[in-house]
């Protein structure tokens, strides 16, 4: 069996996120739809990052193990023909056959971006959150900074959450300003449901004065969802990148040429 | 009566172009409908250019009478609150009694992107046109070049037009690049029907390889909409800028703050 990494670019404004569900159009299963359309077998994918409803990707990473000869390039032209213009392969790449895109990932990437107050355009407004009066960025930035480390997020996920272990080990978190939008950055080795999210509807509540940046602190001791933000829209978060320790690939498969 | 002037941008992916059509969703139509409904009044808007069906803006302007006493930036908000969000108002303007959007436009411009082979996101997809295969980018500059001036376009719109004077002066026609990105920027005083998207097929007739530069001064004289390319797809096409000689504004009524 070969095992095969797709990296993958979507738009996800219309769907109901990464995973399958039944009745609902999800990337998952469409690309699971095609792939196996394509292949001939049913095909299943693992996805490193379940995106939820209306979330984005620019590097989403998934894999799947077939025993179709096809080469990558025309897998990828192949399904890239056959999928949505919102969802678009990027790379195909051979890996090793105990590869598995969520397991094996070292750390995400996500970014959200802001703007705070009037003057978008309907071009970045899939992509964008409009947040209303003005947003004190310095704030955000030291609240931002004060949310790396090993810690316990269990403030910033759902209190029905069934996950047990909630102490992640977020490596970068910063914002950048760029006139009146911002963009949120963070990388962590895993994320909680609606983590990021969460996180951006805390930072939101420090660029508004309504909370202090030290105040970080306490609402991640707190260890209760009450004491963090509300959850941002979907539409402002990207799946940026997922990036793997060992490189996965073990011969280019017909990549992003 | 006051005179606005509302300059407009959107997403034109889904709409029927520009111009008021029974029973279809165009930009006019939307604008006029919201108007008419926030101002109690009959709202006609007179539109700079009359952009196609899938036809995209960044700075559309369009201007029309009324005696209601609203505020520029409360009929902007209102009007913003009230527009699907692919539509936006970005500001409002006085005019003196006698401006019309179209009659006083100085110059218009629009821009086209195109990419060249595969590797576009579909972050931009809606407002690129992907060109299969390589795309010599010096030849559509020099024959971009040879486009500027004043010239009868009748070789670039539809031969049952009914325009008698297909005489435009072009003072501005040039192809940037950026990697495997072009962009197509013209300028001119008036643009016949298609014109923009004919000039574009025709360019990528000459990245192709199909067409010599120097064929333009040919193309021009034969006057004869077969000596030209294709019409390029709606898609890549954004109405840039509409500039007018003497600044329309007695007065700021709301603008982009």
């Amino acid at each position: 069996m070969r095992n095969l990494k797709l990296t993958l670019a979507y738009v996800g404004t219309r769907f109901a996120g990464w995973q399958v569900q039944p009745g609902r159009e999800t990337i998952q299963g469409i690309l699971e739809d095609r792939l196996s359309g394509m292949l001939g077998e049913k095909v299943r994918l693992a996805g490193a990052g379940r995106t939820d409803a209306g979330v984005h990707a620019r590097g989403q990473v998934a894999n799947f193990l077939t025993a179709a000869p096809i080469p990558g390039i025309g897998l990828r032209r192949g399904l890239n023909a056959r999928l949505p213009e919102e969802i678009n392969v990027v790379a195909v790449e051979e890996a090793s056959e105990t590869f598995h895109a969520r397991a094996d990932a070292r750390w995400k990437e996500y970014r959200y971006r802001l703007r705070s107050g009037e003057g978008g355009t309907p071009f970045e407004a899939p992509f964008t959150v409009v947040v209303h009066g003005p947003l004190d960025a310095e704030a955000m930035r030291d609240a931002a900074a004060r949310l790396c480390g090993r810690r316990d997020f269990t403030s910033f996920c759902p209190a029905q959450s069934e996950i047990e272990d909630k102490v992640r080990t977020i490596m970068m978190s910063e914002v950048l300003e760029e006139g009146p939008v911002l963009e949120y950055r963070v990388r962590a080795d895993g994320f909680l449901r609606h983590m990021v999210r969460t996180l951006v509807g805390t930072l939101i509540a420090v660029g508004r004065g309504l909370v202090e940046p030290a105040s970080i602190e306490s609402i991640l001791a707190a260890r209760d969802r009450r004491a963090a933000g509300p959850v941002a829209p979907a539409r402002g978060l990207v799946l940026e990148r997922v990036s793997y320790d060992v490189p996965p690939a073990t011969g280019d498969a017909g990549g992003a040429g």
